[in-house]
């Protein structure tokens, strides 16, 4: 296709399997000139929580975990192990919901999410669970940083996560973490085509961002746990930028009182 | 970049201003000629609703509507239009939230949403709006056809809306109607890196995929109410589609009562 306009979403991968204390950025920037240019001005990477929570040394063996008091009466309300609620636990502000069905929490970080985030897919070891990065945007803005001290160039990064949603079938993945540039393009009072202007428009670019990479990294066996999306037009490169931005308080949420 | 797993999003913009009646797919299939090599085999075209609506004549002009009962009720509730409300109310099935700050049901064909879709960005007309099509499933199944009569490829059709979502600032694309692939990519049963095997993940591909789009067609001005994704290697190419399945039923719904 020709068109200037184009965007191009290439995963990393045949990555190694990743550990504690391995180079993310550099693994990443290694990979992206085996592929061909290498890293650009104004490329987004969009890097999986999982790579990052191993990378970080936030995978954590159950066997060690003394539960609380609090964990242990959610564990026999939900039916799940203490050591795993007291994870969860951990890292929340607020449970949303503990019963049989599910436990839903809200995260220090502002995330509403089933489990917290705790799980244990692609980590090795049958007690073995991975949590979310401690600060998914410190996170990112250290990717960024590493970023530009290895290629001299400068990105964006997105860390996304897989979000079951309600009201929704199937999960998309969503920004956790963001560095770099501004997580949400706003259109409020601009003018549409014919002169209307414009409401509400807010667009969470930076789950879209999420979404599109989910479209190549795939789950886990094809180790892509990131992916370059290039050629951008909207994105506004920025070095202060916060995901908690896209969390809102339940005050604010117009779905309040609707599940 | 080299690699073989990159994908592409191209936007089909400059395209005409819509009305009803217009041959949308030749448009589309027109435009993606004079812009490279057109349509391919296993292409997904992720459409605009509005763009869909336009053309199937689903533009309202409110001064010709008469308001119900209820519409009036639930107008004086919100502080709304009776006559806005009364076309939110035809294509409803349920009323989940109205007051002041918001009016939100669940659609006939089950999204649950602010104003139940009906919006007047880029419609032209002070007072004229636009509604969801009839049958979103319906118009991607028309579009495939059409598209592989004017070229004989086989292609996804994605239709997309823009969405507020509970708990998150910002909205994004979502998947309103689709044909020619499965909304879903289900990995339940399946094996991660480590041999653990996976419980819940079935990714919402159609949403993903029009989030994708959305990072390419803008809001209107570029006139780019389409855009094709080229290089999925997950997509399940197929004839029966639904997008009834990305929908979910209260029972079913994880976050019941967690808003």
């Amino acid at each position: 296709m020709r068109g200037s306009k184009l965007i191009e979403i290439t995963p990393l991968d045949q990555l190694p399997l990743l550990n504690q204390g391995d180079d993310l950025a550099g693994l990443i920037v290694k990979r992206a000139r085996k592929m061909g240019a290498g890293i650009r001005n104004r490329d987004v990477l969009v890097v999986g929580q999982k790579a990052i929570s191993k990378t970080e040394g936030r995978v954590v063996d159950i066997r060690h975990v003394k539960p609380s008091a609090r964990a242990l009466t959610i564990a026999k309300r939900t039916g799940k192990k203490p050591e795993f609620v007291e994870l969860v636990l951990r890292d929340s502000q607020r449970v949303v919901r503990a019963d049989k069905e599910a436990l839903i929490v809200t995260t220090r970080t502002g995330a509403t999410c089933l489990n917290g985030g705790v799980d244990k897919s692609n980590v090795k070891g049958d007690t073995k669970y991975a949590l979310l990065p401690q600060d998914p945007d410190a996170s990112a803005r250290s990717l960024v940083k590493r970023v530009k001290l290895l290629t001299g160039k400068n990105v964006g990064v997105v860390v996304c996560d897989t979000r079951s949603r309600p009201f929704r079938r199937g999960q998309v993945e969503e920004c956790i973490g963001v560095a770099g540039m501004s997580p949400l393009v706003d259109y409020r009072g601009q003018k549409d085509l014919f002169g209307y202007r414009l409401r509400f428009k807010n667009v969470a670019l930076a789950d879209e961002l999420a979404s599109a990479a989910e479209l190549v990294m795939g789950q886990g066996r094809e180790r892509a746990p990131a992916a370059i999306i290039r050629g951008l037009e909207r994105v506004k490169f920025q070095n202060r930028a916060s995901s908690k931005r896209l969390a809102i308080s339940p005050s604010e949420d117009l779905f309040r009182g609707t599940l």
